[in-house]
């Protein structure tokens, strides 16, 4: 009997994974600013000029000189004659809009709802201290300094920043390519003919999918029947093809475990860890074949999902160029029934949180088989119950990975 | 003096313009499932057959009759004869794979670990309840119920259940097209040349990459100088060509309201709500023209920021068809330096979260003016500070909009 005799943890699991796979150089690609929206900055970005490039007005108002207000107050306001153009004489005051440069001789802004026009001039009705509403040369960003740092998702403030430097284009890494193989005899093309004991492959379409939201670039391997010359052949494809295959199905505890199989014969070292100490996603097998990774997922969806979480996100994420590990946003819930896992096991429960009386409750989806995938659509959010625990306690304050928004308490999926 | 009188409060003012934007039947399209990521549904899917449309095992295992191992345990197992084909009889059971339709004749499966092989047969170690390890006909999805409601934003998951089902595309909203506009005589194209007192257009990027985050689609109607029929040339265009108008700069308390008169001069009602009792963005204006609706932002990046998350993001998940405006993800942290802020204002504090101690600690970015974009990359979050209070003390728990990924302490930008 082949399969695994003892399981590896989550934690040992990912640590043996991801010193396996090798580290390479990642491709890098020029991209213009407004396609380089959520990619990875492969070089900073430094500054090559300050910014601002010269003092501005924070403010709608009237630039003058900050000791000629001392005392002002609207009981007993400074009248300043306002001029036109050129520099800020003593006495004198210019209108200036937010973002308009200070001009020369002035040193503070008074806002105008603290100045009253009387004919020529304002009566300045506060005291300003210099610099006052101005935003002085370099404030926003030192020349030399770095704008944004390579490894940095850019978001678009970001771009924004790039942008004020002037900056039209930026260095990203490449999107990695992870090549999705779906295996299995019952499994069917979406939309085919189903023979009886036969299922539409969903899960190819769903890890795709997980993968493109994080960033990446899926390449479609198809499906491979049970069969390891043809799995190996389509690794294979996967291997000269993409950064990183990821398969579904066709690993167990049991006498047939196609994919390992087939993983082996494609290229060394194989497989690295088979079993993992979780629930659901038990049979997960990871592997390094051609240097690349291969990520051996159940073929129960709920479980291929479990998988990717663990292992396939770290994964991309390095092979993005992050720096670390990008998770999902967390909340703390109070458990509104106990949860039963096993122990020995990290069991991730799907749940439910709704929001009810100002509080996050999270309700678990009802433990239905990881083959049921419409838990994951009523879900919006995982819990991890740790190895040591053997369930979690009703009213117990947990900390939910959110993998979908928050919905009112009492509306319907 | 133009401009506005009085300040109208974030949320009035928001429900002055969502009122004032018309209901509209949003555009759909077809679309095969692998587009259809983030996409929001317009129709419906029913399961048109059970999921699972066959009784199958949930695990590795052997079919068998669950009345036939009553009090079988390790120290007294029952033995049960395995056959390879047909029915399961009497003292029967056939070895099944995750996934396979449950033979005649069996109600059970008993995991693989929980036997032992031995001749022609199986000794089994527990005793089972009929049903026990089977995913029974129509238990995901049942015949005739809804898989995915109208409204609901399409994640892996879904896609997932609607490919389980068979249907190879989807009906979703068209993704709704929002016009860019910057205005200022001061802005210069990205990597063109500067004069003195002028500064690249860095809004425009931002604004369409915040609009396309959500899911909308952005056209760039350039740039437009102080010039009201320029303006309004340029929005006019907007209005024909797309489903919303953003604008950035020419709004101000003052004595030039540029676009503010343009959009007036573009088509009725016109501007709806001018000056929100909000800070920064205080000089937002909210507008509907030619029935399509044109949000007026502060030409400063932070203040046209959010004056983006207060009014475009209801507005954009209003035209994507969401059922609910999509708000960004929250965390409770704790304030490591007290904030002031202005009575009668909701002010928009941004803020960097770090881990620390395993608590979640939200550092005020330096109260800069909101011209400096720096303070948006180095801040993850933003807290909003209600009306009725003038700041807030240092080490209360406050609750944080993330827009940006929780970095460990410590870590650079």
């Amino acid at each position: 009997m082949k399969g695994f005799q003892k399981l590896t943890s989550v934690e040992h699991a990912l640590e043996i994974f991801m010193e396996t796979v090798p580290s390479k150089k990642l491709k890098s690609e020029e991209v213009v600013l407004s396609s380089a929206l959520g990619r990875v900055l492969a070089e900073s970005v430094v500054a090559v000029e300050d910014l601002p490039r010269f003092d501005r007005s924070a403010v709608d108002g009237y630039a003058l000189r900050a000791d000629e207000t001392v005392a002002a107050s609207q009981f007993k306001p400074k009248t300043i004659k306002v001029v036109e153009h050129g520099i800020v004489s003593e006495g004198q005051a210019k209108q200036v809009w937010t973002g308009n440069a200070i001009p020369k001789g002035a040193n503070a802004v008074v806002m105008l709802e603290n100045v009253k026009r009387v004919g020529g001039g304002i009566e300045v009705w506060v005291a300003l201290t210099p610099g006052e509403n101005v935003s002085k040369k370099g404030e926003d960003m030192a020349k030399g300094k770095t704008a944004a740092k390579a490894g940095v998702r850019l978001t678009p403030y970001h771009l924004a920043l790039v942008a004020a430097l002037g900056k039209t284009e930026v260095t990203v890494f490449a999107k990695p390519v992870v090549a999705v193989l779906a295996t299995g005899n019952e499994l069917v093309e979406i939309g085919g003919k189903l023979r009886s004991n036969q299922i539409f492959d969903s899960n190819r379409i769903m890890i795709s999918a997980m993968s493109r939201e994080l960033g990446a670039k899926p390449l479609d391997l198809g499906m491979a029947r049970d069969d390891v010359d043809e799995i190996a052949n389509k690794l294979a494809k996967g291997l000269r093809e993409a950064d990183a295959v990821i398969t579904t199905g066709g690993t167990s505890v049991g006498l047939v475990d196609l994919v390992p199989d087939a993983v082996n014969k494609t290229g060394k070292p194989g497989v690295v860890v088979h079993g993992v100490a979780m629930r659901p996603g038990m049979p997960t097998a990871l592997a390094v074949a051609n240097r690349k990774p291969i990520l051996v997922l159940s073929g129960n969806p709920v479980a291929a999902v479990v998988g990717f979480e663990a292992f396939a996100r770290p994964l991309i994420c390095r092979l993005l160029g992050l720096k670390q590990t990008e998770l999902r946003p967390a909340v703390k819930a109070r458990l509104a029934k106990r949860v039963v896992s096993a122990l020995g096991r990290k069991t991730f429960v799907r749940v439910r949180v709704v929001e009810r009386d100002g509080e996050f409750v999270a309700e678990p989806v009802s433990a239905r088989g990881s083959g049921t995938i419409s838990t994951m659509t009523e879900a919006n959010g995982f819990v991890v119950v740790a190895e040591d625990r053997e369930g979690l306690e009703e009213g117990e304050v947990v900390s939910v990975s959110l993998f979908d928004s928050i919905r009112e308490a009492g509306a319907s999926v």
